[in-house]
């Protein structure tokens, strides 16, 4: 799929708002991929697709996150983190998409994974950091993206947990998962 | 196994000052258990007991860990989280204990775990607010235990897992557990 063609797919499928903030993740993420020598051009598509499903009603979220074989806890968590899944399984099964790290690169960009993919790690981050955020705490990540993508992630999942745990949320275990795994990558001497 | 045993059997196996905290958990411990109306001398033995372990040698600790058949995931994660698991091992293995709700408040006391006891609430909430406790947010422990025992265990959960965030440690998935299982029956309608 070219990126002008996944770009106008995006855009029948989401919000105007939800529409400029793929194109802010892709621009983004486009630049890690570059810092990171990592295929711009991948990374690129998986960014402008990493939303597709956002929009769709709770039902049929609901409905592809089983019908795709996805873990059925996750229903048991905040449906937030359907989208990512089911966007995964419509670019493949709708839209031809076949190449695994641009499939686990839209699946896991809200959860996180242990093992992730540089180009996993670039959407993760992307998502996060691309201009139009403004929580607590994403300067930091900004800046830490420049020099080291894996801290960057890692800071990613350690906010992430702890903005859950503010507002009384569950925390889905992939999240704990890419936590752990990269702390013990970055901080070999710590358990 | 009588109470007076298990203290002269504890007293032995512990620094004095960790024979002190076990007094004291076994204190508040037993106030718990008669506020919440569970076995006062059940609680009270499994709060004598729950250090057991916790002053063996590292390769002693390694060593029961795998021959008392625990998750050797547990040997990834700090060393702090083996001696629960070889505490209950060694009192049922050496000292004929086979109530398995203290077998499981003694092991899973530090990691706690989803689908706790009551039994096992009180030892993981007495365990954190015996009087000899100083760190940040016990006191609020400390008032909410004497209404709602869910509520401290799950406030005992998400502060633990801000320290370990804070210190950049790895978080054992059991903590993650025991959180999203006592966050879901006190706050039903979040996810």
């Amino acid at each position: 799929m070219k990126i002008k063609e996944a770009e106008l797919l995006i855009q029948s499928q989401l919000t105007a708002k939800r529409f400029e903030h793929s194109l802010r993740v892709a621009a983004t993420a486009k630049e890690l991929a570059s810092l990171y020598h990592e295929d711009e051009k991948k990374v690129e598509l998986a960014a402008i697709l990493h939303d597709y499903a956002k929009d769709f009603p709770t039902d049929k979220l609901k409905q592809l996150l089983v019908k795709g074989g996805f873990p059925e806890e996750l229903l048991l968590y905040n449906q937030e983190l359907w989208h990512g899944p089911v966007g995964s399984y419509i670019i493949k099964s709708e839209h031809g998409i076949t190449d695994m790290d641009i499939l686990n690169g839209v699946r896991f960009h809200t959860t996180g994974r242990a093992g992730m993919s540089k180009l996993e790690l670039i959407i993760y981050v992307a998502d996060y950091i691309e201009p139009g955020r403004q929580f607590p705490g994403v300067n930091e990540v900004r800046k830490i993206a420049q020099s080291n993508l894996s801290k960057a992630a890692w800071l990613v999942s350690s906010n992430t947990i702890q903005f859950l745990l503010q507002k009384n949320a569950l925390v889905y275990p992939d999240t704990i998962h890419v936590y752990n795994d990269l702390t013990r990558s970055l901080f070999k001497d710590i358990k």
